[in-house]
């Protein structure tokens, strides 16, 4: 950890999950100056208050000079717009890495506010995060043994994915390496859907007309399951929007298996509800625990 | 709590529900003698090892012989045969009751067992339990603070129904009285539906060829998502037959809500999507915590 260090972090959306890499770096001793960027001021006076940020600028030029390090970490709609002022002050060594759930759609971003894909920009992911928002969900072990995904391009320099991995390793994490199109297919299945059926069933149960007596009755076993429908609304609407592709063929997919599972109901069709049940147990049995 | 004592329970069915009111009614000090019962002699020896059952008997018959509460905790699909047998050897004071998940099915299946409904069946359902069964899952505080809900019918003794009351009250739960088609509405929507998206997601997920994969870039959301998918598929697919009904009707409500946003997704429908996350995350908030 010794020869790592930021002199100068920018991060630029102080919310949980960059309030969170800036709780972790300062833990590990590896930072010296964390400023932050934000159209909140009340929101970056609240994390400069809780000793996430050092200082903060509500302009990205401003917070960029001298940053050895920032990172982009607003909600996915807002990206495009960040990439395109960076454009145009961004440091020449400067490395830049983004925290967005869609890998492909941000790497589009970047391509088109710079006009090419910056040497220094080294696309990631981590694979962390709660249902909470804001700075203060932020906390220094977010990232404990969680995996962060980057999706280094051909035109990424060496020394700056470099960076980006020891900052990350810095905040406890473990790294993966893959294709962009592939990290946005596996968050599809395994993020974007479940967040969309845990939406869409505290939706459906909301606008019944006895929902108040539907959660009045909901146990144990619905609040975990409804968890994540908890999650920032503008936030997933901006990945949902990001990652519609991908999100669309795996939704596509499940709206088959549920009719099939539906029919199988209506026709009390032991054999399709015994097997479909025991398949998913044995694999949640096995992957999850 | 002095007041109320039962001299002799007979347990039918000896698993994580079954154990655990005896685990409750033992701590409570307000049973005397309890005899489990079942046809997997190794459960109900593990049941008596675990200090869960005083006793056991393979046969109801022998088992029910001077009992003064019989509770029914099999799964839904082995009620009908259990309440033939007890048609014919159920001590005329004994009170039953019962734990299924779909109440009308179990009266239904106790009216045609015994001929018509006897005085002393008081249907029952707690609302607790975890994705885990068999009696090593049993424990005393399971239903602290749960709801357990009675849909007593026209026939049902004051008496009867006042016995399970106590009983309940006994292992500390909340009691509620609904009909029993209410029960089945509402436990439909709560429990049964978000059951079978759970497990349809893992199951949709689990047949892909990546599922290794996936599986490993499941975060804690996903943990949560999907615990239920954990829990015993005899017992869904008993619950699913038995409350077909109900199921089917939210199962078609849920599709066509799943298809709309579906929609919305493949649309990038921003305010579709906004509404719909806004809406279920107030009401997550607003009912959950």
């Amino acid at each position: 950890m010794s020869a790592f260090n930021i002199n100068k972090l920018c991060i630029i959306g102080v919310g949980s999950i960059g309030g969170s890499v800036a709780c972790a770096l300062r833990a590990a001793g590896c930072v010296k100056t964390i400023i932050g960027v934000g159209r909140d001021t009340e929101n970056l006076e609240q994390a400069k208050a809780l000793n996430v940020i050092d200082e903060y600028s509500t302009e990205i030029k401003v917070a960029v000079d001298g940053a050895d390090v920032v990172l982009v970490a607003t909600p996915l709609g807002a990206m495009q717009a960040v990439f395109e002022e960076l454009a145009s002050c961004l440091p020449d060594n400067a490395v830049v890495t983004d925290v967005g759930s869609s890998k492909q759609h941000v790497v589009d971003a970047v391509r088109k506010a710079f006009g090419k894909l910056p040497k220094n920009f080294v696309p990631g992911h981590p694979i962390a995060g709660t249902e909470k928002s804001g700075v203060e969900a932020a906390y220094s072990e977010l990232f404990q043994q969680r995996r962060v995904i980057l999706t280094p391009q051909a035109e990424t320099d060496k020394a700056a994915l470099e960076m980006v991995r020891q900052m990350w390793l810095a905040c406890g994490a473990e790294l993966v390496e893959m294709q962009a199109s592939h990290h946005d297919e596996v968050l599809a299945k395994t993020s974007h859907l479940p967040h969309m059926l845990a939406y869409a069933l505290v939706d459906t149960l909301a606008r019944m007309d006895d929902k108040q007596e539907i959660f009045d009755f909901a146990a144990g076993g619905f609040r975990d399951f409804t968890r994540i429908a908890s999650s920032d609304p503008q936030m997933w609407h901006d990945i949902c929007v990001a990652n519609r592709e991908q999100l669309t063929k795996v939704l596509h997919a499940f709206n088959d298996d549920l009719q099939r599972l539906t029919k199988a109901v209506e026709n009390a069709d032991s054999d399709y509800l015994k097997e479909t049940f025991t398949r998913a147990k044995k694999a949640r049995d096995k992957f999850c625990e």
